[in-house]
């Protein structure tokens, strides 16, 4: 078995760190380690549980310089983009911890003994529990914040499990560094956190037994992969998966007139943000005909002539902008804007691309997310809305976001583009581009499939509720019962007889 | 195409209704204006939604006597059970509408723009919204509460879904009836209930791209063949299945010390309520080996024995109730206790069955879901506390309950044996019966796979949860915000910047 190895894509020779593939007995190993440390860590009472979050996010703190200069020589990216991606990924174990501390997320419910049309009620109280192991795999583009210190770990260790992580091959050093760190943080509990890599150790890792469900950012084929490797199992498990969007932008004809400028300006900022490979970069832009919009293009294209070549993560990643950006290039009724120049000796640097094409001949070729820094213009008559907003969205899969910029005083039907497009995104974005994802308590980072496949977010505080199952304790006495659900623990938010009653400060 | 039509189960007769199944093009049909109307019924204001839930109820209690009378001559259920269930399933209309009205279900939050570690964040208000529409399979042995007019049904409208309804084979005369109901009550609504008929049917209503989730209960294998025509779609869906469970009691030794008569005889009441055709019937139950567990059995064997033969619901789960004793009585290790006798002239009729292992024995063989009146006893070493306990549960599949029957003063490590129950099952009873599942606010009628294969309760007010998806509006003028996000409607429960603010009782 060759060994793993990340490579450098600013120069695309391979770095000194080398790692074995896990084997399908390492997985199993580290599974069932998970599982049996998983009992005693879902046990700890919640106080325990949000320190150890926020143990973490100190390692992260105190790791930061190994870590950014790490993963900078893995993925290409600068150390401002890096440094600000650990903050965020700190942060989010930081959130998580407030979220434990607060316990809303249990969904704690109590209805007494009492009688009903039906006949007597026996007392019933309800919340969430811990599902069990979940498999986290890495993605290539967020090495700290959707990697092994990501979202998906803190929800998962935030609700009482344990994790298996898969390191992304791209960054192996780094992922074994944060590893280490959570390890370190959680100490006694440490086997909670178990890593394996390679190819192979991730279709091992979902079909293992133990493993209770899935947390995946990548590509549509990968998720694609692990989906079909989850359908041969006994046991069916979710797979939260997210995997592809384009998140169109629409831009109104009143919006161009008075902003063409400032949005063609930011549409190129965020294009390129991360090198174009973010999972919210704007991939397709509306912009109406005529001369406000002719504005806004040459204002992006301006200011995409101005920047240099991108280093993409890897060679895959590198290859795969370069075929589909030349099939976008020829297809039929698409004009290239921008063609930046690439350095080819320079490893994976690869040129922005602007394309622009009419509303009337946006088809299928058109609709495929491309990872690196290229995005379509579709130009829209200007007078046919709302019908060109639903054209636009009808003719694309559905997606993580949907951005509407208009103006202070629109004449466009703004009530209906609204509604349309929460049809289509888990996300609406007025006046902005979707790049950047808070993380709180309101967001939502997930839509209809292909963009991801849950009804659920994987960022923000109720990304916790994937990992939950609920148990319901039927007349059970009260020395038996989670501290949470006993009457006298008021000190988080429960629904109590139908009604909800929030945390009453004093109780414990 | 052979007609479909019920068979009275207590004759094993045909039935003279008769209805055709629907073809493919039916079935894409009805999807499509299920769809279509749907985007209306979604945008109802709560309080309408609301109402429709309870003229529905209204209206079930209106066609009380046909629907009873229609009912019994297609599963051999009595007037008895058939109304009480139809109690039932009008509460759960009933109850749904108070859930939309209480609005919590929304999981509405608020985060005002501010900023955070990682910069500015902008306003972010998130809801939740209907997924569209969701095929509802009828069960066979609820023709009301688990049926057209089920609580997977109530659920899926009362979150603003379209649904499609797969009639039971076995009582399509009732699906009937009750379909009228809904189309009769939704009025300009009615296209967003729509029904199917046949076996191909059903797998095409999964396969239907309009469709965007299924609620299922039924058995193991149906759930199977489901999920695989679901994995051949190219969008995943969710499934929903709630399909095998032999609901395990342990009964302590000092329970069986205290209380052996009355466990005793509400056990053969349990395993044979509904002729034993409930998935929460206790199939196999723990008992201590010695004196006072052999009273227990004693008094559970004498109040079977005082039993007529039960009455089946079709021919298919008459057979299989036969094959499935057959091999029990013939497995090595297996001891009958009762053997009730049957009256082979009379349709589907059905002797009571008791069966007795020992825990050493007990293996794969004894651990399958019988549908009817029979069950398994397992005595143990009153010695062996808790290993016992998770002998039992490891030899058998997940389930949806857990049942202990323990004495006010129990010997017995009550506290690990509650948690590793929990570990196994959906709801945990004390001192009761598994059969029985209130309509509340913290019930929940699922457990891990095969028992169910969710996160989720079917039964209950979080069964709405399903059928919903989250989508967060960023930055959105307050005019085009669902009004639920406005900041002046305060009449539902919310998140606001973090904190969880109860409904004004004064605002709209």
């Amino acid at each position: 078995m060759s060994l793993i190895s990340g490579t450098d894509p600013r120069t695309g020779q391979p770095l000194p760190f080398q790692v074995s593939p896990s084997t399908t007995a390492d997985v199993a190993e580290v599974c069932e380690a998970a599982q049996v440390a998983g009992a005693r860590f879902a046990g700890l009472p919640r106080d325990e549980r949000a320190a150890l979050l926020d143990a973490i996010a100190a390692g992260m703190a105190a790791e930061r310089a190994e870590l950014v200069a790490t993963a900078s020589a893995e993925t290409g990216f600068g150390q401002v983009k890096l440094e600000s991606e650990l903050v965020r990924a700190a942060f989010q174990f930081r959130f998580f911890a407030d979220v434990v501390r607060d316990g809303g997320f249990l969904e704690a419910a109590i209805d007494h003994a009492g009688s009903t049309p039906m006949g007597p009620r026996p007392d019933l109280r309800r919340m969430l529990v811990p599902i069990g192991p979940v498999a986290v795999f890495g993605s290539s583009n967020f090495p700290f914040a959707f990697s092994v210190l990501g979202g998906d770990t803190a929800s998962a260790l935030a609700g009482g499990n344990p994790v298996v992580l898969k390191a992304h091959d791209s960054h192996p050093h780094t992922s074994l560094l944060s590893h280490a760190i959570l390890r370190e943080q959680l100490g006694e509990h440490a086997p909670s956190a178990g890593i394996v890599f390679g190819h192979q150790a991730g279709v091992d890792l979902v079909a293992n037994p133990r493993i209770r469900a899935v947390g995946f950012t990548g590509s549509l084929d990968g998720g694609r992969a692990l989906l079909k490797a989850i359908d041969g199992r006994d046991e069916p498990i979710p797979f939260y998966g997210e995997l592809s969007s384009l998140n169109p932008v629409f831009v109104t004809p009143d919006a161009a007139a008075t902003r063409a400028q400032e949005i063609g300006e930011a549409y190129a900022t965020s294009m390129t943000v991360g090198s174009g490979q973010l999972c919210t970069k704007p991939g397709l832009v509306a912009i109406p005909k005529g001369a406000d919009g002719d504005a806004l293009v040459a204002a992006t294209a301006d200011a995409l002539a101005r920047q240099e070549p991108h280093v993409l993560l890897n060679h895959g990643i590198h290859a795969s902008y370069r075929a589909m950006t030349d099939r976008l290039e020829s297809a039929p009724g698409v004009r290239t804007l921008v063609k930046g120049a690439t350095d080819g000796s320079r490893g994976y640097a690869a040129g922005t691309r602007l394309f622009e094409v009419d509303l009337t001949e946006l088809s299928d070729v058109h609709a495929h997310e491309i990872f690196g820094p290229a995005s379509v213009v579709v130009r829209y008559e200007p007078a046919a809305l709302p019908e060109a907003f639903s054209a636009v969205l009808d003719a694309l899969p559905a997606n993580l976001t949907v951005t509407l910029q208009v103006a202070a005083e629109d004449a466009a039907p703004l009530g209906p583009l609204t509604r349309i497009a929460s049809g289509y995104a888990g996300r609406i974005v007025f006046n902005g581009f979707p790049t950047g994802v808070a993380v709180s308590w309101a967001q939502t980072h997930g839509g209809p499939w292909p963009s991801t496949n849950s009804l659920h977010t994987s960022v923000g505080a109720t990304a916790i509720r994937r990992f939950l199952r609920p148990v319901t304790f039927q007349d059970c006495p009260a020395a038996y019962l989670p501290v949470e659900l006993t009457d006298d623990a008021t000190a988080i938010p429960r629904r109590i007889d139908g009604e909800l009653t929030l945390p009453s400060p004093v109780s414990p």
